[in-house]
C-alpha cells in the first residue's frame, strides 16, 4: 500500500471508532451490529469476569446487557493504528466511559454509576472495501465506582 | 475532490474544532469569534432550554455568559467528518466539558460545577480558502452536577 | 515539503503522543524516555512548583517520582501541530490526567488523587526519520483534588 492509502485506511479506521461510540451510546443496536465481523471476538473480562465472546449476536447482547439501561459517553482517545496487510490492521485507543444506570437498573450491588479508564486493543479487518471490527479486548487502567 | 485534497479537508477541520476548544477555554474571544461563519447558527438548547440562536455576536455573547466567570475544559473526541461538497462538511464529535465556576458566580442554582458529556452535531463552510463552523448543535448524554 | 509529506508528519507526531500516553499509563520506562531528544526540556511548574528540567535522565526521573505509586489515565485530544520546518514541529493538544496512587504513597498531603484538566505545549524534532519530543510544557486549567 503507498503512503496515500496507508493515510485512507488510518482514517477510515478512526472513523470506525468514532462510530462505535456514537452507535453504542445512542443505542442504535443494528448500526452497531454492523461494525463488527461476523468472527469477532470481545473480551471484556477484566470488567466483568467473563470468558472473551464470538460473534455479532453474543457481542451486542453483553453490550445490552451492559448499558442498555444507562446514559453513557464512551470517549476514544488519540490511537496507535498499525497496517498488518492490505486488509488488516492493530489499534490501541485510550478510552474512558461514563455509565449512569437509570435508578435501581445498575448491574452492580452498592454502585449507581462508573467512571472507567483504560485501553482497546483492536484488530480490524476489510471486508468488500469496509474496515470492522474483527477483536476488541478492553483493558483497565482504573474505575470509579460512584453510589450516586 | 481527490484523496489527499478529501484528507487534508479533514485534518483541516480537526485543527478548526481543536482550536475552538482552545480559544474558548483560554477566554481568547475575538480568535474564537473568527471560527464562525457569519451566518453561524448555534443550538445549546438542551443545556439552557433557550432557542438557536444565529450570528457571531450572539454565539459569542451567549458562551461568554456561560463560561467567562470559570475555568474550563472542552475535549473533542475521535470525530467522524463527512465533506459534502467542495466547500461543505458535516462532523460529529463525541464531547466532555468540565465547567468550575468561581466561587458564587455560578449560573445554575445550588451548583458550583458540573462535568457535561454528549455531542456536538456540525456542519462546516470553507470561506476563502479557511474552513468555519457554520452550525453547532450540543447534545448531551450525561450532565453531573457538583455542589463543589 | 508537500502536501503527502506533511500529513504523514502530522499523522507520526499525533502516534508519537498516544505513545506517551501508553507508556507512561503502562510504567513503560524504556520506551517512554525513547520518546524525548537526547536534550528534552519538560516543563511541569504549574504542577510542582519546579523549575523546567532538561535531559531524558531527569525526565524520566521526574515522571516516575510523580506516578510511578499510581494508576494513571493520560488522555490528549484532538491537537494543532504546525510543522515549522522539514524536521521540526509544534503541538497543542488538551489533555487529561487520573491518578490515583496506592493507599499512603500520594506525593500530595491530604490528596488521595487528582483528576486534572490542562493543555501539553509541545515541540518536535525528527531524528534519523523518527519524530521526537523536544520540549513538553504543561498548563492547566483546572485540578480536582480527591480525598478518595
Amino acid at each position: 500500500m503507498d503512503a496515500l492509502q496507508t493515510l485512507l485506511a488510518i482514517d477510515d479506521i478512526r472513523a470506525v471508532k468514532a462510530r462505535y461510540c456514537r452507535l453504542l451510546d445512542t443505542k442504535d443496536w443494528s448500526g452497531f451490529a454492523a461494525l463488527f465481523t461476523d468472527d469477532a471476538v470481545m473480551d471484556v473480562s477484566e470488567d466483568t469476569g467473563n470468558p472473551p465472546i464470538t460473534g455479532i449476536p453474543a457481542i451486542v447482547a453483553q453490550v445490552r446487557f451492559a448499558v442498555d439501561d444507562a446514559a453513557t459517553s464512551h470517549q476514544v482517545h488519540t490511537p496507535e493504528i498499525t497496517l498488518a496487510g492490505n486488509d488488516t490492521a492493530l489499534g490501541v485507543w485510550a478510552m474512558q466511559d461514563r455509565v449512569v444506570w437509570r435508578e435501581g437498573l445498575s448491574p452492580i450491588p452498592g454502585v449507581a454509576s462508573i467512571t472507567g479508564y483504560g485501553q482497546y486493543h483492536e484488530s480490524y479487518r476489510r471486508e468488500g472495501g469496509e474496515w470492522k471490527i474483527a477483536a476488541l479486548r478492553l483493558s483497565r487502567f482504573h474505575v470509579d465506582m460512584h453510589t450516586a
